[in-house]
């Protein structure tokens, strides 16, 4: 479904890169991608960057990359997902209304995977921040995932994983919704 | 933290033993568990239930299970949830709002694992029958999420987990959500 170099490829360690993806960025126009998966973020990587990504393991990735953005956990600053949003960085957009965004994951870990993000993070970096006026936004993203699942034909099996901290594998701290289907799905849940 | 035997067992199972566990029920008055664990389900058990529930892994336990759950998703027919939120059988209660019911699972997947339930289902057998009228209380089941995670001292690591159809592995037709934590969790997330 993606080659290897994508498979070694997350958020969290784009987020890491991000001083280079914007640098890079400036001198790059990114093609039109009519595949149906978002791998458009890897081309904006310069090549040795992909190198160094496509030495690590997944799992480590995940986990070593979730520990690296959690030193910035406590901040507000922007994070990729903001430039998805503004479609300054080309994804594979799966439902959009006036509230969320839903995206297919680069680093797919089923044959459906897809991200779903609040657009207005409203200092929801992680659902650990989520308060009683967050209630709206938190039911439309729940939602938005039986729409995802319906749009993808998976509606029969899917699973809903929302990760918090590095504990949990946590790697852009911008609340965001995994929709997983299409395989069948192990227990435990990681 | 829990003995072979129960960590054998699952709400799936049990759904399935349902018409033993309420002729066995009206024999037995269980004993009021000080536990922390909600173990109180396996003693309600026949005991050739449990032999056979012990020697199963447990992972093709919660495949095989959600399989044999699915048989009956289409109904709304009453879970064992429904017992749990009537208080008939006893439960380890970590959170209790007049929305929702937060208790442990009786085969926990890692240090901390809660399960938060509406306590009226109002149609919501799984998340793929949400609509937006479900919006309320499924932003309020996130919330609740975070006051669980907060009560178990995991704020700062937990994972959220919905399934949804027997691809899935969700063995009880009665939306929950599983929070886990205390430990690193994997990923892909099963």
């Amino acid at each position: 479904m993606v080659s290897t170099t994508l498979a070694a490829t997350s958020f969290s360690l784009l987020r890491n890169y991000n001083a280079n993806v914007r640098a890079f960025a400036a001198n790059v126009r990114a093609p039109l991608q009519h595949s149906t998966n978002y791998n458009s973020i890897n081309f904006l990587l310069p090549l040795h960057s992909r190198r160094s990504l496509s030495r690590v393991s997944v799992t480590n990735d995940e986990e070593a990359a979730a520990k690296a953005a959690a030193l910035n956990a406590g901040s507000e600053a922007p994070t990729i997902f903001d430039k998805i949003i503004a479609k300054e960085i080309p994804s594979s957009i799966v439902y959009e209304d006036e509230k969320v965004l839903a995206f297919r994951d680069i680093n797919p870990q089923a044959p459906v995977h897809v991200l779903i993000i609040p657009k207005f993070r409203d200092g929801l970096t992680t659902l650990a921040k989520a308060e009683a006026r967050h209630g709206d936004i938190l039911g439309h993203l729940l939602c938005a995932s039986k729409i995802v699942a319906e749009k993808e034909g998976i509606l029969d099996g899917f699973r809903v994983v929302i990760n918090n901290g590095p504990g949990a594998c946590q790697s852009v701290y911008h609340l965001h919704l995994h929709v997983l289907g299409g395989r069948q799905l192990k227990w435990p849940p990681g």
